[in-house]
């Protein structure tokens, strides 16, 4: 069974919108009202050996990646984080100053994106593991979910696709991963700022992408009840991606839409300003941006295409990280 | 080294109160200001082997309990449960049947206490872990910190201590354990209502004793700079724990003080008011309730001593229940 329909089986105990609650479960995170605020909440797992791996990242490394994976959640709803609470589980044989440097790399992400690490719970266990919870303000503008994107939209991505993935494919295949690319894995980046310009610039739908390309505009289209094509000579590949994986003689397209951890944004904008929105995103963050397809009613077959330069199409849909097939 | 000590050294990454922190790490929860309102947010984590076992307490138990615990910190604050968050480390032995019969208890939990799960992460381990993160609303009255307390004050605590305990005592002895003081360990309350009694009668200080009477009241009394007296003899021990331990030969001070996992509220209250309010606290929850010391000024010594009926005292501040220590 996979992460996704296990996700299904939960649905019924976990709560919709209503009441004070704006958007419930199912979202990059909950929305709530709070008076005349709104907040956002959020919540991660990483797991030592499903996550990371000791001997491919410090744990100051694990700790900022706790920090910018919720941050990145909370970005793609246009928010900006404000707290965080942290629940540790630590096996004996962790040092406490390895505790410490886990929580220097906590702190650091957690300055980085201007939030305060407000508590935490430290237990003892056999596995190496850590939770973060983050709280975010949403503007005024509102929080952008996932399910209103329009036949018409345009898809903008922002930031760089497949830069972990490609890298953990040369650890797998026993090749000593490139730096820049591993950095990506070790110590991903939140764009807060160019949510904030997306949802501020009118994103119909938004979301991070941390499954993979295709599952998560998987995502959106299911929330939506839309279809996507997206061009695969439009995508925003970080550099030296093409040739590492050529030279693993590795699919470029099942890596890069299907690897996971790439943390960028993935939101859908109304089409007259979608090329606006892009370079703006992308420069508030100094990244790439692209407008990489369009929303379209949805088909009856797969919900999102990817169209390759010889005229031929894949399904997106079917690609994406899922941590429960290793 | 033990939980506290490793807190300590952690305590330099975590944020003090400041701009809209009204409270900061170190309480029950944190206290955030947004806009007009406070909210407070709280962590914690359940470990299977060392918060619950599989052949003591069924998944709905824990569940409930990892709801349960949490609620308990948001009334320890004189606050009300929101909205929750799961983290859940899922080992592939645990079946969808089960994890569907966990989220059956931690929604059984969400109704009593009327917050609503909002969202989740689940995760591949080999470890089976439970994180949860609640937020809840702080009422006008305020949120009561730990830190208050003031010489003169009364020390109320309501609910029953040393059920938990006894039951653990029993099983770890190798006897058949009580029925109703095992469902203190399987499903305990958090006592919501009472907090807010509390609060609203002006409590100077109060957290819920979740470590044991001893430490936790330790904690109250390092936080509010002053010691306590407690007089043995008040304490309102739950039925059939002395008979209980009298049969295991065990010291009861240790079990009852000491022993862990009670969710009673300890409130620092004026003087003048403490009956009444220990009365109307116990009366919302329908549990025990009783004044039982008061808050004296800071002595050389242990900050917190048990008098004892014979005349003689005994430190209280050295017992109780420290994870790591296993």
């Amino acid at each position: 069974m996979g992460e996704f329909d296990l996700l299904a089986r939960l649905a019924p105990f976990l709560s919709g919108a209503g009441d004070d609650l704006v958007l419930g479960s199912g979202d990059d995170a909950a929305v709530l009202r709070v008076g005349d605020r709104e907040v956002c909440l959020t919540v991660d797992v990483l797991v030592e050996g499903v996550h990371f791996r000791r001997d491919l990242s410090s744990l100051a490394d694990v700790g900022w990646k706790a920090v910018a994976v919720n941050c990145s959640d909370v970005a793609a709803m246009g928010a900006s984080p404000s707290v965080a609470v942290v629940g540790l589980c630590r096996p004996p044989a962790v040092s406490e100053a390895e505790i410490t440097e886990l929580y220097e790399g906590l702190s650091a992400a957690s300055r980085h994106w201007g939030l305060r690490l407000v508590g935490g719970d430290t237990v003892s266990a056999d596995a190496l593991a850590l939770s973060v919870t983050v709280l975010g303000d949403v503007a005024e503008h509102g929080a952008v979910p996932r399910s209103g994107a329009r036949p018409g939209d345009h898809l903008v991505v922002v930031g760089a696709l497949g830069a972990a993935a490609t890298a953990l494919r040369q650890v797998a295949a026993g090749v000593e991963p490139d730096a820049m690319l591993l950095a990506a894995h070790r110590r991903p980046r939140a764009l807060v700022a160019a949510g904030q310009v997306l949802a501020r610039g009118g994103a119909t739908a938004m979301l991070d992408v941390s499954d993979g390309l295709g599952a998560d505009l998987g995502h959106l289209c299911e929330a939506s009840g839309v279809g996507a094509v997206v061009r695969a000579s439009a995508l925003p590949v970080e550099g030296g991606v093409a040739s590492v994986l050529g030279a693993l003689g590795a699919d470029w397209v099942e890596v890069v839409c299907g690897g996971g951890e790439d943390f960028a944004l993935l939101a859908a904008v109304p089409a007259e300003r979608a090329e606006e929105l892009a370079a703006a995103a992308g420069a508030a963050e100094d990244v790439p941006a692209a407008v990489i397809g369009e929303i379209v009613d949805r088909p009856p077959g797969p919900a999102a295409v990817l169209a390759l330069d010889d005229g031929t199409t894949r399904d997106l849909t079917g690609l994406g990280f899922d941590h429960f097939q290793r």
